[in-house]
């Protein structure tokens, strides 16, 4: 040991960045090799980028429009070249493709899964690193691949473990959103500011309902606390105009997709989204996803890049707080048509649509829904190292159950029995070997349950008695070691 | 289509980092499952600790002992404080381990895995970010664990295909080689220069054996391509000394300790290294793997922190290029005793060993050990899509095939029948799935076997002949897909 030291380093994590254990790195690995296995059944292919792009490669199509340039980790190469970390998987895909453009076959059907970073501001849950799962078909420029992208999403949520009803994918169109802003005179490039503020108020529709997106669109809003929120300004009638397209939504996605027709009569941007829209609803409807992928002219989805179908997948169960109050998830993934993104590096577009899942929402909210069954794992059988001198023969009998499969470990630090026992319940270890020098020059071993042992030592109250009855451990050959701790296992799994 | 281009951004890698396909991650996640389940085996657990560190919590412990700062991608906060991406998975330990030290059980064992970053130089097979797998004991003084991490890095690589005998486990001691400096007077911090002379020229045995190594220790060698390389400056004597203490080791563990022990007769680092190099054979001999583990004094590892043993795992078959010339892999991974590393942060110090896997350099290696083995994977079945009218059809065609755990997609793309069958050969499907009109009037699918198809193809050379006998090419009622593909794909897998 050291004398104490003054010049020490603090040991802390960089702000907006977490550690993550082994519950929730196996929860992880669960959930993205079940996401895995349904796109390969889709036929999608792994591939895998690395963290730095040039700077210029990413470009500017970060989701937060009002910082097209911000939030990106970027240094200073030693050739005076800047790098950046990706921000997400799509703007990778795209360089990715470009760049091999010959060799892939067409359409050609990707997934990817990573960590991407964002240098943002951290807050709570808001983290500068977490994790992606992308799934792209590059050169399909039919609807089918949009559609085949929401049922894909369908399927991945349903791997995991959300059932069939506990979930929605939505899909709408940028055209549609395009043609509603035609019909309320908000086209062109000088109009770009007050697009936006309109489709922030027609994502708050969810939240806000009706009324409170009919006073965004408006003046503006007064919130519960009292903040005002600046409104677009539209006119009464625009106001209705667009509330009425966000309205089309029916119960059955063949009769939204007429709504549409009905909303937007004259050929333009609004009645090709309608069209488009109305394929992908007699595409689902005929694939027999129906019931879990629905027409919705709500779904904005911010990223300025799409061109053509958008869509989220949306948690619909209701779980409360400990209060009492309803928590709900949202939505867990999204994405869309981007047909111009591969091409800012070809001379002609590429078509490509694809959609992301953001993992750790998603996992919190499987976390949620599993709640309290989700017991701690089990740890190793701890094989306890009660003489220094006898140690090579205690790793052997580790070794020898590693070889039947059982996790197994000898405690290697410096303490006494009391300790080590201490350590095995710290562990979740669900049972212990102990071999003392009785036990070895008989060629015994002793074996204890923690799992029993401990709630027998909740019903035993007198000293005594415990000491009497020794409960849950069993004294057996050393060769019988493997079976005898297989049975205690049986117990518990 | 946009009109032809002029502004378009390059669609380049930047250097020095590399995009990984479905075949290479398809390996690496075989692999580092196998090794996941060998570290969980021992009680291991998992943590991933933040690409991002503090810089000054990384410290200079950079294993290029030349340029101990450099080679880092470090980038300032907007808090005006200095991030860096982890360049191994060793020091971020250290710093979760003193964050969280009082909640950790102890000893903790962990394991990690994942990309590590270094800002140098790229080269042919060197790159700028690669894959690590680590495995640490902190907490545990005794040799007990060092001897514990030589027998699960032993266990890892069996389980990842390397053959008993393929592969061997050295340990070395920091210590001897401390005590072969001292014993050669080049102790001391005036003489650290001329150390990292000698310890360089020590970890040229293999490649240059006694008397390339004594040059080196004495005036220097000139090699093959004439170029000189200056050596440490020792007299004949002290040469002679450092080659007596490599040459140490023997057939077997235990004689290989008591040599050592001969060679230091005086107390000092050089006796306790022998003496500690003891109590790991016997442990190793007692646990059952002295046949894979094995004492050798000319183990070096370049790491400045390490305080003890040291080990490297070696791969030792043999595999001969294309040329006929033998290639060695060499080391694909090693570790060492470490007790000053948490310490930084820490009022007292943390004994602490782990070793480290170079992923990339153990998948190339049993890339090469399995050789041709490897066929290209399998890819999904291509149902095809002949009538965009219809593929509603197809799409719930490819569904019932998922459904039945076969990989399965629908052509999208916009081209004819010969594209697709061309499509699907690329994709390396096993089958295709045909459904024309006719077909479909009569409630039937075509089914080719691709494989099957291509090897009667090679066999006939008649075009009439092709066209009358349809090899491989079945016609069944749609009811019965899934059974028939299933009947397929057992012929292939």
């Amino acid at each position: 040991m050291n004398a104490r030291r003054t010049d020490l380093t603090p040991a802390r994590l960089p702000r907006g960045f977490a550690d993550r254990g082994a519950a929730e790195l196996a929860a992880t690995r669960e959930m993205t090799e079940a996401i895995r296995r349904t796109y390969e059944l889709w036929g999608f292919e792994a591939i895998e980028t690395p963290f730095f792009e040039y700077t210029d490669a990413l470009g500017k199509f970060l989701p937060d429009q009002d910082r097209p340039n911000a939030g990106v980790f970027s240094l200073k190469d030693d050739d005076e070249q800047w790098l950046s970390l990706r921000y997400d998987l799509t703007a990778p895909l795209a360089r990715f493709v470009a760049e091999n453009f010959q060799r892939l076959p067409k359409p050609y059907r990707s997934y990817r899964f990573g960590p991407v970073f964002r240098n943002e501001k951290p807050g709570p849950g808001r983290f500068r690193q977490f994790l992606q799962f992308d799934a792209d078909i590059v050169g399909a420029p039919s609807v089918s691949a949009d559609a085949e992208m929401c049922m894909m999403m369908a399927d991945a949520l349903e791997a995991v473990g959300i059932r069939r009803g506990d979930y929605v994918v939505k899909v709408n169109n940028r055209k549609i959103l395009d043609g509603v802003m035609e019909a309320i005179g908000l086209g062109g490039p000088e109009n770009a500011g007050r697009r936006l503020i309109v489709l922030r108020a027609i994502d708050k529709l969810d939240r806000l309902g009706p009324e409170g997106v009919r006073a965004l669109l408006g003046e503006g809003r007064k919130d519960e606390s009292g903040d005002f929120t600046k409104g677009a300004g539209l006119d009464a009638d625009a106001a209705v105009r667009v509330l009425d397209i966000l309205k089309a939504k029916a119960a059955d996605n063949l009769q939204t997709a007429r709504r549409l027709f009905d909303e937007f009569p004259k050929p333009g941007a609004g009645q090709e989204g309608a069209r488009e829209l109305s394929a992908v609803a007699t595409l689902i409807d005929q694939a027999g996803y129906g019931d879990r992928v629905e027409l919705d002219p709500s779904v904005v989805r911010g990223l300025e890049y799409y061109t053509g179908p958008v869509f989220e997948a949306e948690l619909t169960f209701k779980i409360e707080d400990e209060h009492g109050r309803p928590i709900q998830f949202g939505s867990v993934g999204g994405g869309g048509r981007y047909d111009g993104l591969v091409g800012r590096f070809m001379a002609d577009d590429v078509p490509a649509t694809g959609f992301s899942i953001g993992v750790s929402r998603l996992q919190a909210a499987l976390r949620a829904l599993k709640g309290a069954d989700a017991a701690a794992a089990l740890g190793p059988v701890v094989v306890l190292a009660l003489d220094r001198e006898h140690i090579g023969r205690s790793m052997a009998q580790a070794a020898t159950l590693r070889a039947a499969g059982i996790a197994a470990e000898v405690y290697l630090g410096a303490s006494g029995m009391k300790a080590q026992m201490k350590y095995a319940d710290r562990r979740h270890s669900p049972c212990v070997v102990i071999q003392g020098s009785d036990e070895r020059e008989k060629g015994e071993v002793t074996l204890k349950d923690l799992i029993e042992g401990a709630k027998a030592a909740a019903a035993i109250s007198d000293r005594s008695e415990w000491t009497e009855s020794r409960p849950a451990q069993v004294t057996v050959p050393e060769e019988r070691l493997v079976e005898e701790v297989r049975a205690i296992l049986s117990r518990h799994v």
